[in-house]
């Protein structure tokens, strides 16, 4: 086994994922729980880092690089905000040293937009960006970050020169959950099973996106009128929400070349929206994205 | 005091209402309680109805008649829908007698459209429109009633040419209540009390309706960088919502004249919007018009 390097964190609002990376930049040994900021801000960051890197085996002297939630206000040590416009690379200058701490830990920046018109935050998904595109990345990107707040980043001479945060997924969970068309859905497994009820609605929701919260309670009305299946009323939800997103994301940015950065189940189904709205794209995995960024961060901070 | 003629109810999802009309037309007595539909389907809706009958002292045989979800298939006695393109007056003839009561109780029957892409259901709302507008409507006309979920109706010749539902009231509720938003609200009253910011995000959502649930997350990044009120992101909140609801409403009916059926607070937020728009609007009392459309429903069953 190679020696460990340095541990990388990426560490959400609802997730916690932990990589112990060799010399080599292979990995030694991984960890995923539920310990995101949310539940960490309970027990004590401390304390649930402590606990997965005695799990690893991590050396005592070992350096730690973190990126997302854990450097919120209401995160572990607040590590502010790099402004766009701005290079990818400047995030790797950005991180804040953990107070308090034998190790040497560091929290990478958020980017912020600070325009009054159209405010916009992001912690975590700079990181994924970094891991994604490098910090050469010269043409012209719209690039996709799907998830509970989908990111669409827009990359120009590997500047960060804006981006802009969708709800999509807490839309369609609270949607799904908590309004009228929960009783539509009830009974529908997690993946939208109805391929043609989705891709139908992706391209009504994006051919006129003032038409979704109208399109969303088609999928109520048509349970009444047409009995149509949950998985289809389901299928309808999601693909108007992304149809939405899409709409809006590109709405500025037409020839822009696309690029998915996702994993699993939202991989799936933006590329079937893309491929529906016949939207040419290039898919990056987010989980080796979010690996890469960070090593990146680290081989600055730490070179070997 | 006038003799009474009959009863005219209002029974929707979450509220009743009820007036004891006499044969000059004038209110004689009125109730309104939480009863509605989701409460009357476990109580009784025989015993709600009999309990309010006997409250403002209706005699024995004085008919009653009924609009809304009391209809539904999961309501007291199944209603149907009157299916459009229909004349307004088509409702009149579509009640429906509620079985073994020694009263004659009748039930208005709702709307549907029925076209597979663009399912819609109404129900309680016909009523209203019938008495917001007549039975003699000649003019291209697109009535805006707007609630936990509005209704767009478009009206030619004394005909519902068609209607859309849009979600505006539900996901203000459940964006308010269930996301990340709801900490940005926290503590904001009922009505939406910067006028500015709720001006400032129905003209953006009309403008730019794809970017319907990235102006959402704006009332979020906008406490988190610069500060806003919970007034202030409860306003744009709720100025994003009724904004995107007109942008879609009048995609296809630009030039049609446009009548708000409403009362109370709705009716004041939707003129600020169609004034913030520029649209010229003629309002009418939604309390005072589903009790006219009551009333002509009783008119011609019951004639004097």
């Amino acid at each position: 086994m190679a020696n460990p390097a340095y541990v990388a964190v990426d560490w959400g609002t609802s997730s916690f994922r932990l990589w112990l990376i060799g010399k080599d930049g292979s990995i030694l040994a991984e960890r995923r729980s539920g310990e995101g900021m949310t539940s960490a801000a309970k027990t004590g960051f401390s304390q649930v880092l402590a606990g997965h890197l005695a799990a690893v085996e991590a050396p005592e002297n070992l350096p730690v690089i973190v990126c997302g939630m854990a450097g919120a206000r209401q995160g572990w040590v607040e590590a502010g905000y790099i402004d766009v416009p701005a290079p990818l690379a400047a995030i790797l200058t950005g991180a804040v040293r953990v107070p308090g701490e034998n190790r040497d830990i560091r929290i990478l920046p958020g980017l912020a937009q600070r325009d009054i018109a159209t405010p916009d935050v992001m912690r975590g998904e700079e990181t994924q960006l970094l891991g994604a595109l490098g910090t050469a990345s010269s043409q012209a990107q719209a690039v996709c970050m799907p998830g509970t707040h989908s990111k669409w980043v827009h990359v120009r001479d590997n500047k960060v020169t804006g981006f802009s945060t969708f709800m999509t997924g807490e839309l369609f969970d609270v949607v799904s959950k908590h309004t009228i068309l929960s009783h539509a859905v009830a009974g529908a497994t997690e993946q939208p099973a109805d391929a043609a009820a989705f891709e139908a609605a992706v391209s009504a929701a994006f051919a006129r996106p003032a038409l979704a919260s109208n399109l969303l309670f088609a999928a109520r009305s048509g349970q009444l009128l047409h009995g149509i299946s949950a998985a289809s009323a389901q299928a309808r939800l999601s693909g108007t929400l992304i149809g939405l997103e899409i709409a809006g994301a590109l709405q500025d940015a037409a020839n822009s070349d696309i690029t998915l950065v996702a994993s699993g189940r939202l991989q799936g189904l933006y590329e079937q929206a893309f491929r529906t709205l016949s939207l040419p794209f290039t898919a990056i995995d987010a989980d080796a994205a979010v690996r890469r960024g960070l090593s990146a961060a680290a081989e600055t901070l730490w070179p070997n």
